[in-house]
């Protein structure tokens, strides 16, 4: 099968064996949708070493499986593969197992391709009305959730987005829906034109009110978008940190304590709810797809990506 | 009166006026004993810009008043007053008042001293039962049950306290109330002594179990004891900062975001519950008293603070 590797952070497009679902006790998914993500493009840069099949957000159609129920059924997968039996599966972190294999990113080959594998635990069935399109989004907005299974956000609140990109986008129409008033840091016009579009209000960075705050979300993963971020909040306020920082940052960790900030790492979200909301319509991600690529064209379509204010790029196997 | 009093990073005890509590509309305190903290010493060092009379822990009498009921009582007071009508005051958060001043921190003159001035607001009784000795413990004690205010600490969770200094011990006795299973990690003999005394487990630096504690706090101060909290806390964990960190700290910020940790600054906290624990006996802080100076020898008294492992100075007006 054709499919978009990484190697030594050099992408090809290669033909590699169909994976063997069976030998693993694993349901066999044919790829009909895969969407190109910032933590693919990480990948390329060197953030994790990583050998094999890029790629972990999808949609697709079991074609083998152990348990006959699933045969046929239009999916999407979570990422993280479980061991399901050390102390923090039982615990109920699966997502953060520490043998965990991760979809496209850890000891996993990934979604970029025109098959792939994963646990029957990981699926879930995509509703009928959710089209493809939307539900290759299923991954990130399940991100984008998170942050609302972590942090309770009053519909009172004052909430701060800082970064409007492609998971930006995603996190503002969650954060939307709790009521709350919200503010989004959007840098670029294609950015504040689509939220526009959902009535979510921008906000100029040199307009952002200090202290003001009661959450900020910070989506750049930039020292200048933390700093932002810390400016803005409020003693007592909550800082979730949905993107990962490039190297280390350096900070005045003195502020944090006197004003009591609580900062909240965030990641991988549940499938269940994100599903929920686009069976609604209650967040609609295919406005944010920019571009339509052939799985072959793949190494192209990353570079497409790469570039600034470009959104959702799809490859189709 | 006799007062130490801080100007341009220098210590002297002279004589200043007392102050005119009647004019501000303050209850006049003479002061029985206090306290000296490690934040006065980081003030000497010009942790914040302070002139005046330094000191915030302390038991006194009230001896003026604007409300008669209040007079000859014996009493401790919260450090911060509040606008009252600031909107963070009107929100509940009067710790946080922008326009707050903090006894012998910010803008008002401190507790080492023969007498001071507070709003009866932040005044509290002392119980009968609960000695000067005790009592003088009572804002450091409020500042480690702030801990518990902010996070809850269930009886399963496993603890990692690091740092057993003068407000290390505090939190370490209140920790352990929550029949947690608490570790701490104490660099001194006498820190550690003070610990068994109270049979709480203390533990190598080396031998603490990486990934293991759903909540570690950090009472250091210091980079490394940041770095180590890093490394024992589980994913999904929670840090508490508890001590404030001179200058800036450069950290990788992605494994928060990985790991999805929750960071928690945490400082003053409140004085109700510290005074029912003393008077209860289930916090004893009078094993720390390791000094005490009359306060003309107030200068010697902080450089003998300021030495490696001596725990809490008391200051005599």
């Amino acid at each position: 099968m054709k499919a978009l590797w990484l190697e030594a952070k050099a992408l090809s497009v290669r033909d590699v064996p169909v994976p063997d679902a069976a030998a693993c006790g694993e349901a066999l998914i044919r790829v009909r949708l895969s969407g190109i993500c910032g933590t693919d493009l990480e990948l390329t840069r060197g953030y994790y070493p990583y050998t094999g099949v890029l790629g972990h957000e999808f949609v697709g159609e079991v074609i083998e499986s152990p348990d006959g129920e699933w045969l046929g059924a239009r999916v999407v997968g979570e990422i993280n593969a479980a061991c399901t039996t050390c102390p923090t599966c039982r615990a109920g972190r699966p997502t953060h197992c520490e043998a965990r294999t991760v979809l496209g990113i850890v000891n996993r080959d990934g979604a970029h391709a025109e098959y792939l594998t994963l646990p029957l635990a990981n699926l879930h069935r995509v509703p009928d009305s959710v089209s493809d399109d939307a539900a290759v989004f299923t991954e990130p907005l399940a991100a984008a959730v998170e942050i609302l299974q972590q942090v309770h956000i009053a519909p009172t609140d004052r909430v701060l987005l800082i970064g409007a990109g492609r998971l930006g986008q995603l996190v503002a129409q969650v954060l939307a829906l709790t009521g709350a008033e919200l503010h989004v840091v959007a840098r670029h016009a294609l950015q504040r034109a689509l939220l526009r579009a959902r009535s979510i209000p921008t906000c100029a960075e040199e307009d952002v009110a200090a202290r003001a705050y009661d959450v900020v979300v910070e989506a750049t993963g930039s020292p200048s978008g933390l700093d932002l971020a810390r400016r803005a909040l409020r003693p007592r306020g909550t800082l979730v940190l949905k993107s990962t920082y490039a190297g280390e940052v350096t900070l005045d960790l003195s502020p944090f304590v006197v004003d009591e900030i609580t900062v909240v790492g965030s990641r991988c979200g549940p499938f269940a709810p994100a599903l929920r909301l686009l069976e609604r319509g209650d967040v609609d991600p295919t406005p944010l797809v920019a571009e339509r690529y052939p799985l072959e064209d793949a190494v192209e379509a990353m570079d497409r990506a790469a570039q600034r204010g470009v959104m959702k790029v799809l490859l189709h196997p």
